[in-house]
């Protein structure tokens, strides 16, 4: 691509000639990679015009740089970035002989103390990849999403989505959620107790910024999705971690004086626990006579095929105290970035005006393209492939796992893992097994005290064929045999 | 569409029969518009499965409602939702016998009190739009944006942009953006020292949360942009209005002691003014000897047409005070949600973190897509024809004003909007024309005392045609004489 007259700027008040400063900013260009080799400078006549200076001075750069080999000229066609040149490796940025700014003082906040390191970005170039939460292109409609995209690119729907929404959502999602995504649920909402956000990171988000903050108390479920965890270390509200047991978060060990409680009922994250229908009774109960928040993360109900879907809780919240949250980044993609909360009215209009001035709102091509994607019906197909192809995937697990002796440590409902017992430190024994070609979760992320996840790790099976899973589960056996 | 099973839960500890709490379920459906006119009941048999009950249960219950018209019963093709119900006009949610969760007590930060009350979503409607940062459907290349969406949609990138990110962004974007649009602006950034955000309010808005903060203080531009001011009045740091004048934000103005200063430099919204080249020094230096960030929100300088751009501030920060906030809201559309901070990698490390917890990163769909769009130079056209067309909108507007009588209040140099002094107060001014189908910005939200904006409003030329303006200023200028 050419490189344009702009990307130069000259300083008439420094003592060095211009021509020199041109010069100087070329070479930089090239050693910093900014400038490739074959690429094309501005003309010579549209340098000198944007910079000011006459054309001799522009020239005699070029000149210059022609022949020192950093350019090379071809006839009548103009000045070209040379071929040859020999980059030095790159050494970094040299220490500027001007004071700079103490950024350690600035940073008021600190994120990334808190920021989970336990992902493994290129999971793709692992042959046995049981890694959690990524998309499985196999199972993925492409041909319907870009139908559906294409469609929501027509001129009349491009028009409408393609300006600054406000505060306000795509109405046809809306009632697609409301109308077909919760009533599978149990549960009826209206338009104004529905807010769309950037995937349920995003919900947890904006619900811990309305609730909680320095002062406020909440229960977390211990072990629990190391997302939330994320979000709450930041907050400056006290967290408190009540112990999940194989029925998921029992309300008699919830402290008194909470604002909020976090929930995973229907599927407990990670252990896959269901939570009974007299618990949950009696956590409602907890929820209005101690008068807090309770956030249920209902991630993953769609993909329920171990026996038929509990109702959710927010289906039984007749006091209205229940804030569901649900995604559709395990049932259409991760990357959409798209999921909702459902909630009081109240909560509904904070939520909308925090989010709106975090980042005012989805893009609303993405908007439109999934309620295409959802009332032609490519979702409910989409869901039916997944949740046959897990339940074959889950089978093989089963059978490699009973065969190589590898325990379970938590429910089997359904979903897209399994949480596992690890004889051996679960970390040390996921660090083996990335040299081996194999992805596995160790427990720590999801434990308040890291050192109690070591017994424990996550085998999800949503990124792995079922061709590769016994021999994934050999390795893995394998390897806590020599540890 | 079906209304599916799921939308049915019994209760078989509730005292009333479960035939009966099925018909009040449908009715209660039809009541709240749920379930809507035509859509048809799942079969006999599968309601009865999935309820686990007798099948006579649900066909009584069926023909109970066929009897008192609610549903309606076609030979052998199943049930229907009647065509011919008399629906009660909403009367909203009745009052519940059970307690509710207090959410007054919970919501322990309010955002909807400082939410933006000026904007208005129905903008399309009105024939004289002065309405600023919406895109013109007609500047915008629809079949190009379309081609590029399309060619993000193959396999091979779709797979790539479907799962979740991380913390990464798209290489190729980010590289675009450094040596294509960072280069016109004169900056120079490396990947460590650029982050996509949802943009610019989202980039804001992490710079913020990052060195902001109880006990911190910070400068502003009075007037401003409205939407910093939005994150601003939530974030608990001081925040202290700095009067512009004809050149923008004057550095001695500013006091001592601050953490961050936020400046439109090239381009003072809502005025219009430029900064000249000493200011500009004299701002870096006073960054740097105080020791203050400097944020510069360098937004529409690709639409500057009036004389050659300025280069921005960060392309002089030696001492890298600097954070550099840039977005494609205005040279693409804003519903494309993306936008870019530029800073020490320190703070970019912070920011990204941030943006990880908060909501993951922007959809892979969208940067891919953008990415395309400007490396294939749609981009540089798309601003082309912009620049032509909003030159002579502008000049539409100038004759217009003119003739009308209307004042300038602000700097000329380009953008899409005029600053205009209004000799009667601009709010009521902004009322009555609204029902004259006019939409212009009466200028309090700018101001940090709301009644200083009385004096003046936004006249925008971004969303409406040529064609329109001079009836659009006579109407404002007839409406000016009558108030």
């Amino acid at each position: 691509m050419p490189i344009p007259a702009e990307a130069f700027i000259l300083d008439r008040h420094a003592a060095i000639p211009l021509q020199v400063q041109l010069r100087r900013q070329i070479i930089e260009g090239v050693m910093a990679r900014r400038f490739r080799p074959g690429e094309k400078l501005p003309s010579i006549r549209a340098l000198a015009g944007h910079l000011g200076v006459a054309r001799v001075t522009v020239a005699q750069a070029f000149a210059e740089l022609v022949a020192t080999d950093y350019l090379s000229s071809r006839d009548r066609s103009g000045h070209y970035i040379s071929d040859g040149i020999e980059l030095a490796p790159d050494a970094g940025t040299p220490a500027p002989a001007t004071p700079r700014l103490d950024w350690q003082r600035h940073l008021n906040r600190r994120f990334t103390r808190a920021q989970r390191r336990d992902r493994v970005p290129d999971w793709r170039r692992f042959r046995f990849p049981f890694v959690y939460g990524q998309a499985d292109p196999e199972l993925v409609d492409h041909a319907a999403w870009r139908d559906c995209a294409v469609r929501a690119l027509g001129r009349r729907e491009f028009d409408a989505l393609t300006g600054d929404l406000y505060g306000e959502d795509d109405p046809e999602l809306i009632d697609y959620i409301a109308r077909h995504i919760l009533t599978r649920r149990g549960i009826r909402a209206g338009p104004e107790e529905i807010l769309l956000t950037l995937g349920a990171q995003n919900a947890l988000w904006l619900i811990s910024q309305i609730l909680l903050g320095p002062g406020r108390c909440c229960a977390i479920e211990d072990p629990c999705y190391p997302g939330l965890r994320e979000i709450l270390t930041h907050d400056g509200a006290q967290v408190l971690p009540v112990a999940v047991d194989a029925q998921g978060l029992p309300p008699d060990a919830i402290p008194a004086g909470l604002s909020a409680v976090f929930t995973t009922a229907s599927h407990q994250c990670p252990t896959g626990s269901t939570m009974p229908l007299a618990r949950r009774h009696a956590l409602l109960d907890r929820a209005l006579t101690d008068g807090f928040a309770l956030i249920e993360d209902d991630y993953e109900f769609e993909l329920s095929f171990a026996g038929a879907t509990s109702p959710a809780l927010k289906a039984m919240d007749r006091g209205g105290a229940v804030i569901y949250v649900g995604s559709f980044s395990k049932s259409v993609f991760p990357g959409l970035r798209l999921g909702y909360v459902v909630a009081d009215p109240a909560f509904i209009a904070e939520a909308r005006a925090l989010r709106g001035l975090a980042l005012r709102h989805p893009p609303g091509h993405m908007q439109r393209t999934l309620a295409h994607f959802l009332s032609l019906g490519h979702h409910d197909a989409q869901m039916k492939r997944m949740r046959r192809s897990y339940a074959e995937r889950r089978a093989v697990m089963l059978a490699a796992m009973a065969q190589e002796g590898l325990q379970m440590a938590g429910g089997a409902t359904g979903g897209s893992s399994f949480w596992l017992a690890s004889p051996v430190p679960s970390r040390a024994l996921a660090d083996l097994l990335r040299t081996r070609d194999v992805l596995i979760e160790p427990g720590w992320p999801f434990f308040a005290r890291p050192d109690q996840g070591d017994g424990f790790f996550r085998l999800a099976y949503s990124s792995i064929s079922a061709a590769r899973i016994p021999e994934g589960i050999r390795r893995i056996a394998a390897a806590i045999r020599e540890a």
